[in-house]
């Protein structure tokens, strides 16, 4: 009788001896030979976010210096890339500022110019919530962006290069403020509104308190007036495995090889926290990855440490999108603008806001016993401690109307921060407050993809 | 007169040719550094991981091959590492085997092998939760992990070299089933309980589900019957930024440095989802990290880059503790093993489970319509559409007595997916399920911080 052969030992024996491989730890090498031998060639293209193509958008150069909220030294010139859609009236009375979030640009909507769909494509023209019939729209690269505004990748007059990281740490406010530099070479005085998600919410509140008297109506969707130490964290998250990449090279990378998988990593992490668990379980549930069409139908599935998961390959897809998509200083200072935004009294007082005027003591405008609650405004149910600060720090926006919509699955602006923004404003004595709260499983990007809840606050309330 | 000297600009020209400097950044070489300095010395230690103290726990070591659930091999040999508390009962019928989560060791309280305080010391010993007057309680080493049992970090008899990434990878039941293999051992038939939170959640409901008849109470403390995409988003996070840390090397550098900042950066985004946002507003709120003594007190704080609030200098003091005292391998094969966890019956059936009985069509023991719903047991509202596959994949449970105890503020094994585990248990004809909701800002962490009410609880039900 034959012995049985003992396979499966000889087999475990071949595959200890086999190397594992893990295509998703390969492909940064490979990414990093692709973007070598591009970088090296003469003819090769730059990462699209250093091409700026200034036919497709209009750039205001201002050659007066910028003083800066964190830094003792003014951004002696810079540029703002901007674009606009519908007509300015005579009168120039009917402006929305338009406000993007992080890494956006000012391509909001398709234009002659740039036919390419925009990031808010549906928001933006005849008859659609922001209604180019009626208004005049700009949207602005923002200051310490990467397209085609001033920005850690520009060139830093004093040395000829980049400034890389001797770029200054910016505030929404500075960003702002370069924002009016720009309505000014446009003659134009007055908003008739400030529109903005995300952190475009904060720089949309940020105008109405530098300029009150220039900005007619507030619309802050999916923001806040104070980042919590849970947004900060994720965002440190994102900045800590940027900056371990070596190529980051403490910022200094222009000359050479970007920190391509340090923003693929930076990309995933954030890509959690823009949508929700309810839209990942509904989307994509437990389900994998098909198998390669020549495996076995009935190959028992050995899962790989890889992305074997729908909600892996998707993080894994943004990410890899999204790494040269974006420089990965302005990633940084942006981010860090975004977590140092505190519009409560002590922190604005601790800041050096140039032309900001803040009343000198906002005390005597709180009415806290004044606002009127109803069924449809209740009291606030535990509010934070901060809340009295923040409405002192709100006051200067105490006369301006102002839309706050907020989406109950953000993880990452929560619905918590939008009541306390309602609650602030109406305790520093604002009237004309309108609070949406929707449901819904997109979170924090329901603001790009629910045109006909939030397109539809926004036109009722411009 | 005097022409004023205009200072800013030559400031400014002075701090652009400085380098700017990134000590969080930094630590990372100064930690390799360190590390080379240690591995070149040859009376250096190894990370502790690697440095098993033998005398400071038992240690089960198996000849007989343990198969496993998505490989073809078994494995050849293995250890299980474990401590034990209290007196074992003649009948040995008083036994609590209590299962850890991802990177505990099995040292939960005190010994006097081993002095120092275990991660459950608060409920462990007489008179506590797991009375020791009472029950005779054992954990282990989970088998892929780095305290004494068999993982990654192992020789492989095959080769005389750590196993490194030809380790197979594992499933939640394989460990429970090495476990298991220690009672035999040990002698012991029937477990009084089997309690465990968070992975330990995990192994508690699957060592009930492989053994019903050896298994007499289950606690399953924040964890869950099926890991979302949500869960799995947040792990993958952090197996992504370890693997694509050069020095982990496809698995292999147990003979180099280990991928110390790959660990730091993943412990660091772990250590986001064992808190709420809450806990963190209340601890540590915007406060920023304090200057160095010799900063002027009125000197205007410029942010930095690196960490300033003190949520980013938690979340770095939590990483760099962690990133030398575990294994990266085993910190991936056992995060992997969590995703993979799914007690759906169509994820149970393309399983093959060694030992294990499923009941051949679990239909016919569902009673939805059985269930007594009463006002401290409503019915689901909207409950997710796997509902009934769950309920069908946990129906070897139906007769064991049950404790779910769920987190209202766990934000990585949400209050959903403790109330759907209840629904599934119920549905399935269980009608011994106790479950408990705690409020508090602890999030994932309570179930080590809340003696009260989760030591309360388990002790109530045992």
């Amino acid at each position: 009788m034959l012995r049985p052969l003992r396979l499966a030992p000889l087999l475990r024996r071949y595959f200890s001896s086999v190397t594992p491989r893990f295509p998703c730890v390969e492909a940064h090498a490979t990414r990093e030979s692709r973007l070598a031998s591009i970088a090296s060639s003469s003819s090769g293209p730059e990462p699209p976010y250093a091409r700026p193509s200034p036919t497709s958008y209009a750039v205001f150069q201002s050659s007066t210096p910028l003083p800066l909220t964190y830094s003792s030294f003014s951004l002696p010139t810079f540029d703002i890339a901007y674009e606009t859609w519908g007509t300015l009236s005579k009168a120039k009375d009917n402006v929305i500022l338009l406000h993007t979030g992080l890494s956006a640009s000012s391509h909001a909507a398709s234009t002659r110019a740039n036919p390419s769909e925009g990031w808010w494509e549906k928001f933006i023209g005849p008859g659609k919530p922001l209604d180019t019939n009626a208004y005049f729209i700009i949207c602005t690269n923002v200051l310490g962006g990467c397209y085609g505004s001033t920005g850690p990748s520009s060139i830093d007059p004093e040395t000829g290069v980049p400034y890389a990281t001797h770029f200054p740490v910016l505030s929404i406010f500075d960003m702002v403020r370069a924002q009016f530099r720009l309505l000014d070479h446009l003659g134009i005085d007055r908003l008739y509104a400030s529109v903005g998600s995300s952190m475009g919410a904060m720089q949309s509140l940020a105008a109405g308190w530098l300029h009150p008297e220039r900005v007619g109506k507030i619309v802050s969707i999916s923001g806040t007036a104070r980042s919590t130490p849970s947004s900060v964290a994720m965002r440190y998250a994102q900045r800590s495995v940027l900056m371990a990449d070596p190529h980051w090279n403490n910022g200094f990378y222009y000359d050479g090889l970007p920190p391509h998988t340090g923003m693929k990593l930076a990309r995933q992490i954030a890509t959690i926290t823009y949508r929700s668990g309810p839209e990942w379980d509904a989307r994509f549930g437990r389900q994998m990855r098909a198998l390669p069409e020549d495996a076995a139908p009935d190959t028992p599935r050995v899962p790989a440490l890889c992305p074997e998961f729908l909600i892996e390959t998707y993080l894994d897809h943004q990410g890899e999108q999204f790494c040269l998509k974006y420089d990965a200083n302005s990633l940084i200072y942006i981010s860090k603008a975004m977590d140092l935004f505190d519009m409560t009294r002590p922190a604005l007082d601790a800041l050096r806001i140039p032309e900001a005027t803040l009343p000198p003591d906002a005390n005597g405008r709180l009415h806290p016993h004044m606002v009127s609650y109803s069924k449809s405004h209740p009291p606030p149910t535990n509010p934070p401690t901060y809340l009295p600060e923040l409405a002192q720090g709100l006051a200067p926006l105490a006369r301006t109307p102002t839309l706050v919509l907020g989406v109950q699955s953000d993880i990452l602006f929560t619905i918590e921060q939008q009541r306390e923004l309602v609650d602030a404003l109406r305790t520093a004595g604002n009237d004309r407050v309108v609070y949406y709260e929707l449901g819904g499983v997109w979170g924090h990007d329901t603001f790009l993809l629910d045109v006909l809840n939030v397109g539809g606050a926004i036109r009722g309330f411009l």
